[in-house]
């Protein structure tokens, strides 16, 4: 949950699956995201909807020398449970936890929502009733017969990982020098 | 679709929403991605429960002057439809498309699905009925107060994107030159 920037919402509306990427951050056990307080799907969630929240990393390709062990190499955690909306001072919290979980340390330089903001941004937070994870490992095993006839195929592991580029200021701040924590973001 | 790897599938069981990471590829007009047929959920898809499909591609964190503004650049498609079951031609035509999305070019090195293996594969066509599309863009838009109040906070972008670290060859394939479209993947 810690290395993960991006959350997968599942909610249902009259029988119908929809799957939205959030920002999240761990949180109390749980993990909170938010989105805004129109948004139909997100009036959902706040009811209490059942809810899945799944969190993937991609850690790689994993390349074997028969197409049905050939896969990817990936962590997994897959949380059920239903959301309650956040207010005042946890709502607060909430929002610079997953500020801070983007870009640690952004929050202490910038403005904290306004009473309107806050209004318009629902901060949901996740409780957990039952989760999964999967975490695969280590290469694919090929059979003894494919080692054989394929022993001129190369398989091994391509691994994966999420790099910043050069970090690019607008407009306004292209005098400012870039702050380390934008600088050494992932380091 | 044809840059992303990894798609998040969700489906309905008793009222809860499971989502699910899967590899994928572009395939005549939807996407295809494959699972056990052991699994619950693949059996669900399969029986033409109500899918949604959803490939979300994080191009960076845009950092704003307020925690309002702060967001993710993100690419995302959310595609609902239903689900076919492949066989036969079909089934192996999109293997190939799933195995070569991932690694371009692999399926022609590799051992194809024995047909014990394609029975034991659940390969899913998933038609699309509707869709939407999401694309950020640009730098977050800070508002003239901020701007002022804030001229001393560096705020931008910080783009990412997906890269392959060294090719690590499995204990069978030491001896062997890492093939071109392995060291060049993603390039």
């Amino acid at each position: 949950l810690a290395a993960g920037l991006v959350a997968h919402v599942g909610v249902v509306q009259d029988g119908q699956p929809y799957v939205l990427p959030v920002a999240y951050a761990p949180w109390r056990g749980g993990v909170v995201f938010h989105g805004s307080t129109a948004s139909r799907l997100f009036k959902l969630l706040a009811a209490g909807a059942p809810t899945c929240v799944t969190i993937t990393l991609l850690d790689g390709l994993l390349a074997a020398r028969s197409a049905f062990e050939s896969s990817m190499e990936y962590r997994c955690a897959m949380l059920m449970g239903t959301c309650e909306r956040l207010a005042g001072a946890d709502q607060d919290e909430a929002l610079r936890a997953i500020t801070d979980h983007l870009l640690p340390d952004r929050w202490m330089h910038i403005r904290p929502p306004s009473p309107q903001e806050h209004k318009a941004t629902m901060v949901l937070h996740l409780r957990i009733d039952t989760w999964s994870l999967k975490v695969g490992e280590g290469f694919a095993e090929d059979s003894a017969a494919d080692l054989d006839d394929y022993a001129g195929t190369w398989a091994g592991r391509v691994p994966l990982r999420t790099v910043p580029g050069v970090p690019e200021a607008d407009l306004h701040a292209r005098g400012l020098p870039v702050p380390q924590y934008v600088s050494e973001w992932g380091h």
